[in-house]
């Protein structure tokens, strides 16, 4: 690849674009904030904006919801041979694009699983997907060649491609992202229900467990929203354990009898036990050099 | 305080007799496994091994089911004048102790709200406690001595003790420590019904909120049926917002009308941002140089 654009010049948009020009890739940067894309500019992401011939690749990096109409709009002007996005969700990206009249066969999905808590191309850094996984969610229709170019980036970007369906990587987002998002920000919900001494003792560990409900309330409700069904499936089963561990508890609070007790104690141990097998199976992190705190699938663009 | 006794050598005991012992107070180390006390005494936390005279105060540091035994058997064996313990719960280790026969105005109830993720006396370290509360809980018949010579303990530890009721402490932690490590075990088990390619991309977000998932099953088994109840109550109100929010977003996934989209919106919005306000409730972090991760409310004791 030697030339790329970037639409969409935030955290995700400008640390892509970092990581092209340290390649030595020609890369454009474009954002309905002109202001943004001179920022991702001085900070070395390459040119504001549009080149005058088609760049091979443009990387839509906004969020969810403004894909479609940014892909019809750049495919129109043609700003590149070929094109990809950046947004955590992908199903209904897509059938918006195929229901506006993109050209779906210059266009795959894509989502690099990385981010950061903080926001905008300031908190960008060219390595923010280095030994990442770069979900590509190709159509039946989209050409080979673009799926070739969005790996190549994938690469550039020191990523790791990994080929899904789109209704694949939904639902794998939806159980390993987008419901833990929900799941912390409704745990942290409560805290509003707590008196300022009981929240005096908290601790690293609510720290923790609350941490990705410090992420932007726009961009989670666009990625939520557009993801509902495939989250709603999964909080459901979710709502269900808990609603069970309620009962399990309010049998062992106030059981008399020993064999109930210890029926309630056994389940109680159980789903302890489950959790600690179920966070075995998340693979080990990626070491990098910076040590900073990594949010999983901080969502593309500005916000 | 010139001399301290520590029953249980685990994470918990071994790090408060380390910073005893580094402030000069002689202590000794005891626990059901010889072998664990012997481990505690070689790194420098103590003697391993009774007092031949009463210590001026035995800290019990042993898993919340156990501490009025023990607490039973070392006023018996007249091993201090006061007596304080360290679990996680303590409405119940209390009335336990007022019914098993101990000498309650010699007792106050402890709790240091610090921990990490290892246990056992290897993870201890001198600073565990630093910057951090420590609840006590006096009982009304608890001695005014007895109460000044923990709270010397906390401040000995470099903790600041924050006094409560027994029941106030017990929902401060249902809230802040208890419920939140069960949220996490609940969101943990669910990935044991995910398939191994979409466990693949998961990241940093999905570590960060299961990280207390990772504690021990036996103590935290434990901890959850002796505080039953008043987590029950938390958990209870959290199980109904969980189930309104699969509603929201069954009615945001299926939804045919602007408006009634729009409502859905505006209700996952609304909980998004109460989460980041919730989490906005928790205090800053104590700055402790060694960076470590430090698990709240990992409680005390070898399990």
């Amino acid at each position: 690849m030697r030339s790329a654009a970037v639409v969409g010049t935030g955290l995700i948009g400008t640390s892509i674009a970092l990581a092209l020009r340290g390649r030595g890739v020609t890369t454009y940067l474009i954002d309905t904030d002109p202001e943004a894309a001179r920022t991702a500019a001085e900070l070395g992401a390459g040119i504001a904006g549009s080149p005058r011939e088609p760049v091979d690749l443009a990387v839509i990096a906004v969020p969810p919801q403004y894909v479609a109409a940014a892909l019809r709009e750049h495919q129109q002007r043609e700003l590149a041979h070929d094109f990809t996005d950046a947004a955590s969700v992908k199903e209904q990206v897509q059938q918006e694009a195929a229901r506006t009249g993109c050209d779906l066969t210059r266009f795959v999905g894509g989502h690099p699983m990385g981010g950061r808590e903080q926001s905008g191309p300031l908190a960008a850094s060219a390595d923010l997907f280095h030994g990442r996984p770069w979900v590509l969610t190709p159509a039946p229709q989209t050409r080979a060649q673009t799926v070739e170019r969005a790996r190549n980036l994938a690469e550039l970007c020191g990523a790791r491609p990994v080929v899904m369906t789109q209704a694949e990587h939904d639902q794998a987002v939806a159980l390993v992202s987008h419901t833990p998002h929900l799941v912390s920000s409704l745990l942290a919900a409560r805290l509003l229900h707590g008196e300022q001494s009981q929240l005096g003792i908290a601790g690293q560990g609510l720290r923790d467990v609350t941490r990705l409900a410090g992420g932007s309330v726009e961009l989670w409700t666009d990625i939520l929203g557009t993801n509902a069904v495939a989250v709603a499936d999964v909080l459901a089963e979710f709502s269900r354990d808990v609603a069970l561990m309620v009962d399990t508890l309010r049998t062992l609070g106030t059981a008399r009898k020993p064999e109930q007790d210890s029926a309630s104690r056994d389940r109680l141990a159980s789903v302890l036990l489950h959790g600690l097998q179920g966070r075995a199976r998340i693979p080990a992190g990626s070491t990098d050099g910076a040590g900073t705190i990594r949010t999983y699938a901080t969502a593309p663009g500005r916000v």
